[in-house]
């Protein structure tokens, strides 16, 4: 109640100790525009004084410009307070830290070119959502909700929800991994994944040899946190082994950097063989080596690629980040680090530092959708359906586009080298003015080199979308070999 | 199919051939340990060789102890590859940053005692569970994935999810703030907003000045990022100004941080005049304000305590983090960031390059719960719980406790300062021993300095849980007078 602070004195009439006392009130912030006056009834009894003289204080307050009054509803503050005439103005860019600075630089959803309405876009490695099973999400939600509703909307645990710990785990030996002194950390998806680990165990300066390309989220972290990138380049098994003995031997990085699966942007898949080459550098050289297990979920089994860490048997040298929500549910950032039980220990407290944990409804309805067998079951569906998006992909790209190599294997999308040295990036720039969007190559390069390369993103791109977008990077490539 | 890549040579016996693919498929992790073989009739159409050949090589291989057969189901592969025998081990605790070990070290969830069953702990500031409107939480639920379920699942926007950001400005324009040029970014909580804060904002040996004591999860985070935390005391109405102004002339800090509601740990609420004397104390000095807004919501309103942020008009020098989700499902982890709209379009990047984005769908659920009226109901319903609780609260404090001061004005906490200079460690130390838990003040001190200081969090125990435990403490308190 705004006037129990108020004391009648004798020296001055009451209705002007009111209206001064509101007026303060006002100044001070204690009561803000909009807000409602006690009643005059109200305030004549709380200051015990006559309503007449509250009634002639309001009175003289509206007339002055300060409150008005609604009729039947009551008196209210018109006027905000003054301090925004003593202003001040910061200029936020300006105080920005190198990370801060990176990560705006970077951020390719600013710098790159906008979709926008009715554009064809190869952009996009998102999956296509009309695959996404909401009924069966519907019933794991409602089954988690009533089961355990309270608990999973009060505060969980920094390390995960143990009933999607205790599937990862068993997910994770499936692929081949030896649980022993292994644990998991549920991350917000892989990119919490990374940024976790690079903030506890990298310092400005450290040097990480990466697949070049690279996947450009890594790259723009990497950069952020002041670390400098070594590329290896790769070959179709995969990253070349004795270019990465050489890179080793030469930089003596802190961290070798791999996506095995669906490499992100060349989508190649590194051979059983090669992993094996390419683990065995990794001991000799007492490598520390993150894993971007990236996709690996679209891998047409049958004959099982263990992911590195599986080949690892007991080592501890390789922390892997996993995270199924490139196909499934992306919007609920669901992710995780598998490696030493020490290390997640760690990563642990660096979670509970950032975010304190994971949305535990997230992951229990995320648990219960995927021991329902739902996700068997699509997984088979959507490994089928980008299969099919793939190949016919693969089949119009060699009809329409002069390449030089066509990358990958599968996945949700294709990286492409142009057979004449055309500057993707002016490529873009025309293809764009024709309404159809890709990624040139030089967003994945960690110098930011310009390439005759472009990634094309296929998940949500429909037959007919794919034919005239490739007619158009076509003809727009024509156009560039003509002019020469 | 593993048999692809087998050219079957004129130089050795077929089955012999057989048997090597096999065994090198399992070396190279091709291969992995329970994994089918395919069946005989299979390999030998691949191969176009004669099924009894194959099914030598099968047995030869079980023989050897190589693979396995179940009846019916067919040959599986028996041993594991050998790469575990060429291990290494790292020594992760070695290789962290500064953060990394800031973040571990300062971990209390570690390092302090832990609660176990029968133990009455006011250690926790969580709200009650009981309390949470799970039904009407389940009906936005259903709403929101019927509208737009897979939209919500498939990959959203870094800054957030549009109806909520709409919502809580309109929300924070009802606390008062002028909302022209600002903006809001969605958070994973009050942690995360604090988070991207730091990173984007503040390099090692910056100066921040803060109240003392302050939040256990602000300190360990400001010292994990390299800031020298300067402290400036209370008073009953808040931070003393004319501390506050000597301080920032001394040691001119690049930030101030400052919880003016239910200062976490002692529950002071600034008062409105307070306020607009530190606020004005930011113009004067030119100074940028971190303001946690923690339990403003459960703030007894009827007089309306405006926030600094709103305080400052057209200013654009106070960062506002908000939460709600200290009274309302923590679970979620859902907060915001409330800036100037130049300094939200940056730290969106920041976000993007953390965990691309806060769960969509619990950001969805969210707003369509508070947006049904569900939420004004709720704060209604536990501001009188809460309110019932710190009052009986203060008056069991006042039978048992020998206490100089106590201090906070509700929310989920009190905050006392004992009568006898006894060090609240040790009493805690004592009081565990019969299974009583409480925040010894030192937590809440930049330098962990000893206190006669202790926070006890009432938010989800019992009247009898209360009683039976300020007793224990009572009585140990007693031992320590007794013991000089």
């Amino acid at each position: 109640m705004i006037f129990s602070t108020l004391e009648i004195k004798g020296d001055s009439p009451i209705y002007e100790q009111i209206e001064k006392h509101i007026e303060k009130a006002i100044q001070t912030g204690a009561l803000i525009k909009d807000s409602k006056l006690p009643s005059t009834r109200e305030t004549s009894s709380v200051l015990k004084v006559s309503r007449n003289t509250v009634m002639t204080a309001y009175e003289n307050l509206e007339s002055r410009g300060i409150i008005y009054s609604v009729k039947g509803k009551g008196s209210f503050v018109k006027i905000a307070n003054q301090s925004s005439d003593q202003g001040i103005q910061i200029d936020w860019s300006k105080k920005l830290s190198h990370y801060g600075t990176t990560c705006e630089n970077m951020d390719i959803i600013k710098t790159e070119y906008r979709y926008e309405k009715g554009m064809i876009s190869f952009k996009s490695i998102a999956p296509e959502g009309n695959l996404f099973d909401t009924e069966e999400f519907k019933r794991a939600f409602l089954d988690v909700i009533s089961m355990e509703g309270e608990k999973l909307l009060n505060y969980g645990y920094a390390q995960g929800y143990r009933r999607l710990i205790d599937y990862l785990m068993e997910y994770m030996q499936g692929k081949g991994v030896e649980l022993k002194d292994k644990d998991i950390l549920v991350t917000n998806g892989f990119t919490e994944g990374l940024d976790i680990l690079l903030s506890a165990y990298t310092v400005p300066g450290d040097k990480v040899i990466c697949e070049m390309p690279t996947h450009h989220t890594t790259i723009k972290m990497m950069k952020a946190y002041g670390l400098e990138i070594i590329g290896v380049s790769m070959d179709e098994q995969g990253v070349r082994v004795d270019e990465l003995a050489e890179k080793i031997i030469e930089h003596q990085p802190k961290w070798i950097y791999l996506t095995p699966s669906y490499q992100n942007p060349t989508g190649i898949v590194m051979s059983p063989e090669r992993r094996r080459e390419v683990y065995k550098v990794l001991i000799q050289y007492k490598m520390t080596c993150i894993e971007d297990g990236f996709n690996e979920e679209l891998l047409y089994s049958g004959s099982h690629v263990m992911p590195l860490i599986a080949l690892s048997g007991s080592s501890n040298n390789i922390i892997y980040l996993g995270s199924l929500s490139k196909i499934l549910f992306p919007g609920l950032r669901l992710g995780w680090i598998m490696a030493d039980k020490n290390c997640i220990s760690i990563l642990e407290s660096v979670k509970r530092a950032k975010n304190i944990h994971t949305s535990f409804l997230d992951q229990a309805i995320f648990v219960q959708y995927m021991s329902s067998g739902a996700f068997e079951r699509y997984v088979k569906k959507v490994r089928k359906y980008y299969r099919d998006r793939y190949l016919f992909m693969i089949e119009e790209i060699k009809k329409y586009i002069p390449y030089k190599k066509i990358y990958g294997e599968g996945g949700l999308h294709v990286y492409i080298t142009l057979n004449d040295n055309i500057d993707t990036r002016e490529l873009l720039e025309q293809c764009y003015a024709r309404g159809v969007l890709f990624m040139p190559g030089d967003i994945f390069m960690a110098n930011q080199s310009r390439t005759s390369s472009l990634r094309l993103g296929f998940g949500k791109l429909e037959h007919h979308e794919i034919v005239s977008g490739l007619k158009i990077i076509s003809e727009e490539i024509q156009r560039f070999t003509n002019d020469k």
